[in-house]
């Protein structure tokens, strides 16, 4: 398999510009290729998402192509050597993606070795089987939790660590992928803000700048450091 | 319009037992009604779930049965006078709701008054005209997000105020009401834990020890404090 995936948990980490800390990574995984086609659909201001976008990315050396600017959604991505899926709310992003009919096109693109993938936070939720362990609030419905399957394992991003000092009732993170645990199967990787999943072919690696802690069902919680190998979850 | 409901933000607060901070409203709202049919379907173990919540509540003068125990659900809920539906997992919830075909005649009886209805937490959520501001991981999919409709508001327990001193970059839960809001027209009530509404009729109050935080769409959040006349949301 000939996929280039890479996976953030988030665009931002706490005191620095969009995308700053990980321009390296984001250099290293798209090589030579340097238009990306950038989906805005999680977000509901499509051309002042593409503009920020474009704001930060473009000085890096990136030319974006927003997809929604595109007189056929479906054209553009089968013509497109790389697309970045933004981050924002999981369920408009899913309903909006099946809206337009794209998941299986960008799927086989990724999935044959055509397409790159590039996702941040709801865009990592669902390059996964599904998007059933995103932290966003259902403001919509789509027709189904089933996302991209890039990868056989589920993205928990923005992934908080249970606060000792916390007097908050609510679950814990933890506590919530426990329960998708008692219905689900696919392991959820706890992806911390500053962490990137860089996966090539059959290849997987964790990158960045923090952490990852890893949930199987029925296993006690591993963790993972910058550099891990977790080509075992592919 | 005769209904009684009693919508709690969290079960617990910090440092106290069970239902402890809120036994009085408990007992006011309940009345000579003591018999209450507890639904256990927001988390997976009902038994323990079900033995949990008695080994509570019956202490404070309540008969606690077991929805899941009756050889009916629906006969069950037919001749109740009061209905507790307990917090979990609020997909989770629904979805047995659904499968089980018991949101309309759990509505029909409330909104006739024929049956009390107490919610915490999931059970809160799922008071209002969707789960769209459950704050729960969608770990299975219901058929719809549409739920009891008991009140014309949705519910956010579990409400959190923004964190000046946090380092997290993921939404904050006004970001996530404010998203709400672009798609949705309905109020939200942000309820902090330790807050209660209780509605009786075409009244609404805000009772408890916590303050609650409103947002209505195109408008700014407004405060609450415990004993405020929430009628007008009705």
């Amino acid at each position: 398999m000939s996929r280039k995936v890479l996976l953030i948990s988030s665009s931002r980490i706490y005191g620095q510009a969009y995308m700053e800390y990980c321009r390296q990574e984001l250099l290293d995984f798209w090589g030579d290729v340097r238009e990306i086609l950038f989906v805005p659909f999680a977000i509901k201001d499509w051309d002042g998402y593409a503009a920020n976008v474009s704001r930060f990315l473009e000085p890096m050396g990136f030319s974006i192509k927003a997809l929604h600017t595109q007189p056929d959604f479906k054209q553009a991505i089968s013509e497109a050597k790389g697309v970045f899926v933004g981050g924002g709310n999981t369920f408009l992003l899913t309903r909006t993606l099946y809206e337009q009919d794209l998941i299986g096109l960008v799927r086989e693109r990724v999935i044959g070795g055509e397409m790159r993938y590039m996702g941040s936070s709801a865009g990592s939720n669902v390059a996964g089987p599904t998007m059933k362990t995103t932290n966003d609030m259902p403001i919509v419905m789509p027709p189904s939790f089933d996302t991209f399957n890039l990868v056989p394992f589920q993205m928990n991003p923005h992934y908080q660590d249970p606060q000792p000092d916390s007097q908050h009732m609510g679950e814990t993170r933890e506590d919530r992928i426990r329960e998708f645990h008692q219905w689900n199967e696919a392991p959820v990787v706890g992806l911390r803000e500053g962490g990137l999943v860089e996966v090539e072919g059959d290849k997987a690696t964790l990158k960045g700048v923090t952490g990852a802690r890893l949930f199987r069902a029925g296993q006690n919680p591993e963790e993972y450091l910058p550099g891990a190998d977790l080509s075992f979850l592919l």
